[in-house]
């Protein structure tokens, strides 16, 4: 079920401070041309055809690999999910504290995102995927692994004190999270800012939201 | 160009105070059926006889009050932007100190956004509006309009003390903005959270994110 050229993504093998990498994640040429159909016109504005022609394959090969559109979908969402979830891992494993922590998870969610607006804006597809898709459903629980990763930092920094969260801490959660991943509406590579930039001023941002006192 | 079935929404006419009501947008029955639809299978996925069919109305009657479907879109997104400029207006009004008035701007974006979730992420259609669509340009006007207002608020807040922003204000309200507008992708109104609950809890995560001092 698997090649270079069309098959799955290759597993994660980010090493420990891969984290702050900006480059896009390699992809095989039927994803690449998913992504940018699917960017482009959207899930049901896109047919299979469509993405056979753009990546210059034949349907029976495009079908050799892939379920469906939906199953295609999903080989998008997973690529993109299992590279942050790597990222995260490395960014959490690269801070002594609790603030460190969630500083570098921040900032490598936001590089993960500029290095490829289109692949992070993807995720926005999901709501078209069927509920009872076991490929949706490993999806999801790869987004859950993600966000228990982080809830456990921002619990460990409100038990030490480093934030002060009065409220519900996994709706903070969403909210850091929420405004990450709406960078892919505004961010542009030409604009003003860079991605480091960025990714510096977010975890910043972050912190303050968060009730973490600056280290200074 | 009008009528109450199938025209533009009335003039936005809220009084002082309706800036925190939670009833959704009346809508014609046209945009209705347009928002299900884009909802459901987006801009591209969607036609002008579904969106006809779904408002059980004629495609001479839709042609009549819309050039075409990038104008329906566009009276939809305009709609909820005039709605939820108005209410920021309001909102602003309402509150004596660049906090206050930061609080409730950002209570009412979440109640307008909880109000109706669809209407609320019919915004990320936009990218499949030509860039030289005049109605377009409106909207982006419309849209500069109330982030001006909310820099506005940062601005003074940050002359007066009352928020720490060491950066680029405007990306700060970038980020408030994207994790409010986000809040259409996980909210559920049948969840353990009502409205007014995420409204005051993402103020709370809002101001502590502009740096501002707990009046406590």
């Amino acid at each position: 079920m698997s090649t270079a050229a069309t098959g799955e993504p290759g597993a994660a093998t980010s090493a420990p401070g891969d984290w702050r990498k900006l480059e896009p994640l390699h992809l095989p040429i039927t994803l690449v041309a998913a992504k940018d159909a699917f960017h482009e016109r959207g899930f049901h504005g896109t047919s299979i055809r469509d993405i056979a022609s753009r990546a210059g394959v034949s349907l029976p090969t495009l079908y050799y690999h892939h379920d469906n559109k939906q199953g295609i979908l999903v080989a998008l969402l997973e690529a993109g999910m299992s590279s942050v979830l790597t990222r995260v891992h490395a960014a959490i494993a690269d801070g002594d504290t609790p603030s460190e922590q969630l500083s570098n998870a921040i900032e490598t969610i936001v590089l993960h995102m500029t290095a490829d607006l289109q692949l992070a804006s993807v995720g926005r597809e999901l709501r078209y995927l069927d509920t009872d898709n076991p490929h949706r459903q490993h999806y999801v629980g790869m987004r859950t692994e993600m966000e228990d990763l982080l809830a456990d930092v921002l619990e460990r920094g409100i038990a030490s004190g480093d934030f002060q969260i009065p409220g519900d801490a996994r709706e903070v959660l969403r909210y850091l999270l929420g405004a990450c991943q709406e960078i892919t509406t505004w961010y542009r590579p030409d604009g003003p800012r860079t991605p480091e930039q960025v990714a510096v001023s977010y975890a910043a941002t972050s912190l303050r939201a968060v009730g973490s006192r600056p280290a200074t």
